[in-house]
């Protein structure tokens, strides 16, 4: 990573990514939290609510990982956290998934945020199947030219601090990611989707600045765990 | 203007902008050049073509003031320039104006872009009468708090660089350029519309860092002309 800005994210290699809708023990959020990664994003495409995130917050709090909300919704922007992320989706003839509900929120919310640790990630959604694709009507059939041209537009035009490619899911297409990694300049580029085992990580490792390990967490938690060393053993 | 960015049109406090497909006499064409203007900018809503902006750059270029093109169509960026905007609307429903064409003419042209001497502009069109209005279907029945939000979005979240306030066609509310005025804190704020007088000049001069001068040139060059000196002349 070179030239690039320091943030309050900025050093994070690997993160967990929590959803607040979906049910942990104590016991696995303790390894989780412990595992030495580097941040725990907390965040859902449904069923998320101002009441389920305090819960998730408070408890992760008992332990001194970074801790951030994805905003998915400024009526859920629970305060607290170390940092906010703001989605955009880029790839959607729908503004609303662009700035329209986020201006929205920010008529009601706009004098409450803490800017200087929110920050806006540039997503480019990738899996068709996926829940967020389907909300935000995104177009996942694109061709590597036209993901170059999303990443130009955000990293180069906007200046979008980071750019999240999203396969949630599924594992995405290591060349498309290789590619974007290639052509960001500013930005620092967060890979997400499908990331079930060690090698997987170690692929999604070499291309992205910062890897997001979700799901598996419900479903293959000592996988989930594995991929923490995988992501932080990558020699730069 | 505190703490902001210098870029290559960051000293501009006025602008005449040029439409390549309306007429100038040589005679008028170089008193506008040697006003004393910070900069011309090259650009319009419709008629906009390779061959019309081509003819007009080169007869701006016998003259040392800097000459920015806005480039409204890919397919019209025309090379040599001192500087390139990418207008965005950031008051629209249809993505297409927010980064759709952007993204559908960077697949062509992304690889020829002077990265370092483009900027993208956030455009929040206010005048629902302009062509510009009609042609993004720009929402522009906004209120105070609404243009705030769009301020926000644009400056702290996407971080665009510029923030142009346009009310192409007539005078703009100036407590909505003041009130957009103490609310960006990176982004360099243009204003433009309606501005054919000293007067105006002045009072838009109070609240923008860069004033733009388009239309008077065409209907009374000496109000046009008279301008400039009235922004300039603003103390800071």
């Amino acid at each position: 990573m070179v030239n690039k800005e320091e943030t309050w994210y900025s050093h994070w290699r690997h993160a967990f990514k929590l959803d607040p809708d979906k049910q942990l023990t104590e016991e696995a959020l303790e390894q989780i939290c412990m595992s030495g990664t580097d941040a725990i994003i907390v965040g859902g495409s449904s069923g998320v609510t101002f009441e389920n995130i305090v819960d998730l917050l408070s408890r992760i709090r008992r332990f001194e990982v970074d801790c951030a909300l994805e905003v998915s919704t400024l009526e859920a922007a629970v305060p607290g956290f170390d940092g906010y992320f703001v989605p955009l989706v880029l790839n959607t003839a729908d503004a609303t998934w662009i700035n329209g509900k986020h201006t929205a929120g920010l008529i009601e919310y706009g004098r409450f945020v803490p800017w200087h640790i929110t920050a806006a990630q540039g997503y480019i959604v990738l899996h068709e199947q996926s829940t967020v694709a389907k909300l935000t009507q995104a177009e996942t059939q694109l061709s590597k030219e036209q993901v170059v041209a999303h990443v130009q537009m955000a990293d180069r035009l906007m200046r979008l601090p980071i750019i999240y490619i999203e396969y949630s899911g599924t594992f995405g297409e290591m060349e498309i990611v290789s590619t974007v990694q290639k052509t960001v300049t500013e930005a620092q580029l967060f890979y997400g989707g499908g990331i079930d085992s060690v090698d997987k990580a170690k692929k999604a490792a070499q291309f992205a600045d910062t890897v997001v390990v979700g799901n598996v967490v419900y479903t293959d938690l000592p996988a989930a765990l594995a991929t923490v060393e995988a992501v932080l053993a990558k020699s730069y």
